[in-house]
């Protein structure tokens, strides 16, 4: 039982089963660079304040930057019954440089230090997810012209609807992606504010600078209330919903891969280093990658809905409650890196089956082009839309493709027909006819990649 | 049963049960003007792209224009088994119009209508709540100006911690509610993409120009992909995210005047016209509207929850899924903005007992205010704390108030104590020492507040 | 503005906007018979304890009773401005039967009221539920039976991995759905108590005779603790937990027939009657009915989330929170009713298309047979599976399926592989080699088909 | 890179990146006890078969006990690269008792393997906590027992309603835990079913006696269908919500604790063994441990969204989405477990403190009694809770006690008022009133704790 730095009032040591329920050094212990930056920053301001004296600021910070090399090099072991990672470091730093090494907590509390490291580290963590993103979207980009040839069956309601280019379909996701970039932005914003200086919940007594200690820092400026301050997880849950939806986007084009993959649709092969077999059945290769990637995507959700509910009801303004932030936060933190990284890598890999994508459309993707046909033959859209559906449905019924359907069966459905259809419904020339911003003709794919390029 | 515009190719009608369960009238329906709007833009473009008359063109709108008012005023229904708004306005325009009305869905489909009018709704909706949140900041506002003088028990872990400002309190939630807003804006600007022209999956076979589309529409730009396009609900789910913020704000207000309402706490009078009584208990006065916040807060998160859950997984393009993410999101649109709207109402009402918060403020609330003036008198801060933390286990035990103790009884915890000490530790110069920016020293808190006006 | 019940000590109407926010007329009005069940049971309590007399309470009954009638011909409206369904049957009966009426709420409130409804409500709802359930487990039995002779690829991880008989897969959603009744039924269980009597918290002040009034309300027995029975939702919680179950396995269940309907898989018609058309595609015969199940499981999850959410942190004993609680529930409830129905109603008309299934299957999934084989000819399991899978790669590598690797092939690789093995690998054998309890060899799917008719 | 058991048919190795992101030892690795376990009953089930020889089997069981007990004294450690326990176990194996150990695997997958394991560790578990709750319930009983005589505010909307006894109010939690206690029990029977013998998805091809093999692990039965038995996560989520109900009474209970400490209420002593300090404020002392259960409570929530989550839209048999059940399940049993234990020894030297509550009782919570009183003089219910509320509004305006109004000015409002309401409308007497089953009345909660010893 280690002495704790508040005993002063107390009078009976903590139940050894209480310590170990509260303390938190297994999970923050992982924020240690920026509990030593923030201290380092506090000592400088404390310095400057003429609250602690030059010689005292130095033996201070030096004491912390050795403890942080002790860290790194792993001769530092941080322990479980100094509660969190600040009274480590405080109770390491008395260790190493002695009494001076009790001034440094002056006019700060755990409350706005804890929520400074936060922060810091989120900045980083979340710069280096973004980054992760536009490497990903690079591969799309690569993919996307390597395979600027290949038209596939474009899909609704997992029906073959029309037909896309498979640049087309890639580059969806790499919309999605720039998203997800545009709004972790967004969040990073509202996480560059300091809160350090606004104590336990009221300011700091002290003279500190706050507008100089966030420069230091790297914020781009201090908070504007104490007691919002140190109450505030709303970027956490901001965060987390950032990365609910970076998700969100693997778990749809997981979820395309593991179908491709299948036998039935055979649109893809996953390297080997991607992939897994079975511990019984010989023959088998698993899209284990992503499979995973779509299940642990559940647990990113769970991880804002923690958050959420973690924060709903609670008074101003620090609660014990927000211990539970970072547990969840981490977690969602970790799944999301590896998940980037490693979808990026298998992707990279991927080979796509052009020829059995074409193999597999069907011919009556090329009745909404038919129905078009119609309507620039003078047919207003909706009858166009019946008669072309009456075509299909016979189609269906006797066993015919659309493009074997004679011209003198065709003239039953509508006079308006002409020889010229045949020459319209091709697959190849419907992909050709979306040629709008966005659609999937081939000069309005390629018009796209090439803008993506200075977008990423 | 109605003919369904989609029946050409089906020999069979649809199910009683299934007309039913796949309708989705009742909850689309409310985007009836958005559908118009969008459809008036659409009879546009298609006359400027040549597809259809300048004469059907001015026919269609007048129609549509004439079906709007019918729904506006009433005289106009919408019908269950015609499927959605757009079935229901197309059939009714067709009423109308005649066969001129076949040709409006030229080259569009719902998938991208839908998503359009959800954008078009959605902006409206939004700014709208942006405004009421400004609305409730200036309550604050003028509530903190006016209560400037007041100081209350500032807590953490509920336990009261430093004397603070009410104003200073009341001031935090303006910081949130500016979050909040500075959210929502961002969020705006990922909804203001039009996807109209994006057809069912892969672009519009007519030659419409997307770009003038959009402005007429009030899009900052067209979406640049169209699978994308019609198989993205991020900004739904975004939107859900920022809303379930803004609700959880509330839900610490309602928290905290519930609290405060207590006999026990008795910090604020909320007014008759905001509470309820109860069918047994006469003497009964409820802060249901608070109770109900806090309540109603669940219900936000269950939507954001349901969103992120329904794409999970979901393969491109689009799927009839998509259809269930109107029923939450609206669900969340009137729970906040009626929340929002009736709790400015109910704090604009509400009169705060001063005397009681004065009355409640423990003496020992002033003991970090006694460590730091031993840190001023040489002591490192953590021994300060230590000391002054044993002199409060005296006070408790001996049933004493910290301005109570002798000074004879202070010196034997610290020689370093002095008569000063008194002059100190009294709560309203406790308040003052915290003169940092953010702080609650009262120049500070009216900066803020001075500031605040200028943001609001 | 009507007078409230309770007004007698508020000197202030309540704000027209409050007293909308507040209201939840418009949500548990449809407890309307439970609630006037509750009453007469309540009158005659009453009566039995000599509060009232056997007269009063004949007039009250009789007055419910006509309430209840015009209710469900329509001929009385319920009021918003009433609040809920308890004020406004009681201001009802006020206006029938005059001022005896104002005797009927004596000794109860209505915390313990609203709960006694929900419980009888939910009694109702979840037998009809279950009821629902087991039409579709008989639907289930039925197609299981037809389809006794059909074999399909069985699949682990979308990859086709070993033969099974169709009806072994049908089965297993039999087992989930039983698994869904045996929870209903625990949880029905709980539901069970009876809370009237409880008060507003402390139990009542006359001389109800609760266990029979519990007997007269259909409850095994009234609630242990007045303060628990009006503060309990863990009911509402459970039976969403329930729910939530029930729609996952339709959502699994739907998942794979829009697998299944797709053009690559092509293993299932669905039916017209429950399939919808694209407003631009005229060939689309999409899988809604499905798909919307799937979509619509995301809010039945929702709504458990909101009431766990809601019910976090609240302090004993009502709080208006909890008026909630009610909103999600019977969403979840409609959703879960509808889906059941209308799903086994689709289910019911599907038609397999076991020729595609024949088709689809790959000769490779008898490579666990293969490996079983070589284990009965003596070589440890995993050299066998080593083994066959170096085959496989062979027969990946040259194109050749599993039975036309010549013997002189096979035996490179096993010395021990003899002209038997052709008669071995044959896919309606591998589907027979799994003769154990469960397993899906032909007499034991039928052995679990008789079972599951009993268990029905 | 070790060579994985399922290689054969792969040409190339795994990634290191997928492989550590495929891998889940971390995890699964807490389920070496069962896992062994399985396997030695499998080893036997093989021998019975006829599959294995009986020194073969003698030899593996040999091998896997001296395992456990290497893995138990730490002597052996578990391997990243070999993927899961399963793996590990069979490698461990196969190195201590050669190619013998090749042959365990025969006619068992992992998908069978690890459920079975699951099952096995979730009985375990589960049942633990079970026995945590019923401790928690004991020390409830004694703390009712011994506070029988206190009497204190009860509460609806947190505002004082009605007196109640202490000890009912700390009942009302024996109440939730007991329903807690049989939803854990009704959960215990379906998870007690055997999945072993289902093989990867169709059953096991080797004549294994799966009725014996139940009964040996000590299971109530084998699984009815295989495909069902690998791919059932039911009784995952089943557990996470009887897990978050457990955990939503302990947030409930903690936060009226947490209310309780606080200055304002301070009806509690929380003892210095589960509090905590301030860095910063000396006098702080916190109810730490309370406010933790509160936020870890969200936690549990969203490990049980995140099962649902995951298992949406499924298809059969087995995904690899599903090895991500374990990291939330594994997660929220630690929680609740340690939630259990730490809350109630913090519960059993907690500190009432009884003449604070009867000091903040307010005299008009009498006013239910008084209204009762009327009913008895002859007025209807409604009437007299009118008068009763007029009299209480009375008692606002003027500053008066309800006791201390006079007779003469109470017959004011109602002339059936007479001398001995004093008698009546004290809040001692209040309690005894509610005297039927369930109410607060000192002999029914006292029946009521007799009756609890009996089922605790």
């Amino acid at each position: 039982m280690t002495k704790k730095a508040w005993s002063g009032r107390f009078s009976e040591d903590m139940s050894k089963k209480a310590e170990k329920f509260t303390s938190s050094i297994d999970i923050d212990g992982r924020m240690y660079k920026e509990d030593i930056q923030g201290s380092i920053a506090w000592a400088n301001a404390l310095k400057k304040a003429k609250v602690i004296k030059t010689s005292e600021a130095a033996k201070i910070i030096k004491g912390l930057k050795a403890i942080l090399a002790g860290i790194e090099k792993g001769s530092i072991k941080l322990k479980s019954e100094l509660e969190d990672i600040h009274m480590n470091v405080e109770s390491l730093l008395i260790a190493k440089v002695g009494d001076v090494g009790k001034k440094l907590h002056t006019g700060r509390s755990r409350n706005d230090q804890v929520v400074t490291d936060l922060r810091l580290y989120l900045k980083k963590e979340l710069s280096a997810i973004s980054g992760l993103i536009s490497a990903l979207q690079k591969t799309l980009i690569k993919l996307a012209e390597e395979n600027i040839a290949v038209i596939m069956p474009g899909y609704t309601h997992m029906q073959q609807a029309q037909p896309v280019l498979l640049s087309h379909h890639l580059m969806a996701y790499f919309e999605m992606l720039y998203r997800d970039k545009s709004r972790l932005e967004d969040c990073l914003t509202r996480i560059d504010i300091m809160p350090l200086g606004s104590g336990a919940l009221a300011g700091t007594a002290f003279p500190i600078d706050r507008a100089a200690l966030a420069r230091e820092l790297g914020f781009s400026q201090p908070s504007k209330n104490s007691m919002d301050a140190v109450s505030d997880r709303d970027f956490v849950a901001e965060a987390l919903s950032c990365l609910s939806l970076v998700m969100m986007h693997l778990s749809r084009f997981s979820s395309e891969l593991i179908l491709w993959a299948s036998q039935e649709f055979n649109y893809v092969q996953i390297g080997d280093a991607y992939s897994t077999g079975s511990s019984l059945m010989p023959q088998k290769k698993n899209p284990d990658v992503a499979e995973l990637i779509r299940g642990k995507t559940a647990s990113v959700y769970g991880a804002l809905l923690s958050i959420l509910t973690l924060m709903k009801g609670m008074p101003l303004t620090y609660n014990r409650d927000f211990q539970e932030d970072k547990g969840p936060l981490f977690n969602a933190i970790d799944i999301t890196r590896s998940s980037l990284s490693v979808f990026t890598e298998m992707l990279s890999g991927i080979r796509f089956n052009a020829s059995e994508m074409r193999k597999q459309m069907r011919k009556n993707m090329a009745s909404t082009t038919m129905a078009n046909y119609l309507v620039k033959k003078g047919l207003p859209f909706r009858e166009a839309h019946e008669v072309t559906g009456r075509i299909v449905a016979y189609c269906e019924k006797s066993g015919k493709d659309l493009d074997a359907v004679s011209l003198w069966e065709l003239r039953r459905y509508s006079p308006r027909i002409e020889d010229d259809i045949y020459g319209v419904i091709v697959l190849e020339k419907s992909v050709e006819t979306c040629d709008v911003i966005g659609g999937t003709a081939k000069n309005r794919v390629l018009a796209a990649i090439s803008e993506a390029k200075k977008r990423a």
